[in-house]
């Protein structure tokens, strides 16, 4: 059987409902970023400290997806700001369909920027366009520098590499220039930034990311707390 | 459009494929696993530790699964064993037929255990019988407690969990008590074996399971090295 023509059919369908989401977004003057990493990269714990930051006046929304828990909204309902759960039941990434449905209900005139925190996975969620602005890959360095070469697609597709865990240099086989170098090969255009979402070193540059492309909307930069 | 019926098709394709290599398996004695994790949660490290811990008259083989490089197989191919890469070229599992196909040439009457490092994906390597004995899930310390919950169909599928890098617990937030009681929430049976690939910390305890395994064809155990 001849499987290729069926996926093709998928993408394209997905293509269709992510250009419109798109519209929607760029209509509304929405920031939409959708965060792709493996299980357990920090993607949770990134938005955690992001929303810590963060004014709650500033005009942020999430949609986190899982395939089984809500363990994540449950994490990052904590800040006050509008979070939604997709819960995919099994599908390895979430696709335009998903943010469509999620987004029901929010009107996105009254939003700033959507953050997107897709499956756990490293692999799958490259293939599918969600409507997003930028696509952002976190790696942590407890995966090891080789991973820009092995899973080359979701690095040459993201803007921006966030590479996180950088307290555990000292403790794990990471090689970090290697690192920027390898996902440079991929993605010679792709910016970094190094971060530790445990003691929060190096947000400050993730949050300067963000404001060049808020500025670049015209829109007013984050509002930092404390 | 319905992509159920086009899914099942392939995976029942998939499961005709495994059934007869599951056959050949039996009728060769040859125990196969089937190791399945995240990207860098330490497969590849087992393997190397697992290799050079064996004395080099042991049978074993190696079909090692990526989406683009040939970097494992090169970091296996030191220990003197017949190890070959499977290249995925952007899928992002391994079946059943990539397997039947790595294997040509190879005489399995020759061999005791197959080692199949799958691609580094937590979600999509479940659904596909490769004909093995058993999957192990491979999870890493730095990935957090959580992930049974989130990720539960390889954790219900695998007949061991190794928890690598505990090496690590120090200086990450992993609950391990929490960690196994989250897999055996999902899977009661399942054994866990913690270990450190970078210590050697608790790899006797796998290569023990590895040799009760054996026991149960009735072949030799394996020679340790040293």
């Amino acid at each position: 059987m001849n499987r290729v023509p069926v996926e093709k059919k998928v993408l394209n369908e997905n293509q269709q409902i992510a250009e419109k989401l798109r519209a929607r977004f760029r209509d509304n003057n929405v920031l939409c970023v959708n965060l792709i990493s493996s299980p357990g990269a920090g993607k949770t714990s990134l938005l955690e400290r992001t929303l810590q930051s963060m004014d709650r006046n500033t005009r942020v929304a999430v949609l986190t997806g899982d395939i089984q828990t809500e363990n994540d909204a449950d994490r990052l309902k904590r800040f006050g700001f509008p979070v939604r759960q997709i819960t995919t039941g099994g599908t390895c990434h979430l696709d335009a369909r998903m943010i469509e449905k999620g987004l029901e209900g929010w009107s996105l005139a009254n939003l700033d920027i959507l953050f997107i925190e897709n499956v756990g996975n490293l692999v799958c969620p490259s293939s599918y366009d969600l409507g997003e602005e930028a696509k952002i890959v976190v790696l942590s360095t407890a995966e090891g520098e080789d991973k820009p070469l092995k899973y080359p697609s979701i690095f040459f597709k993201s803007e921006l590499m966030i590479l996180n865990k950088i307290d555990l240099l000292p403790y794990v086989s990471f090689n970090l220039e290697q690192a920027r170098q390898n996902a440079r090969r991929v993605h010679p255009e792709i910016e970094i930034v190094e971060v530790s979402c445990t003691t929060g070193n190096g947000l400050s540059q993730w949050l300067a990311w963000l404001n060049r492309r808020l500025a670049a909307h015209h829109l007013e930069p984050i509002e930092q707390v404390g």
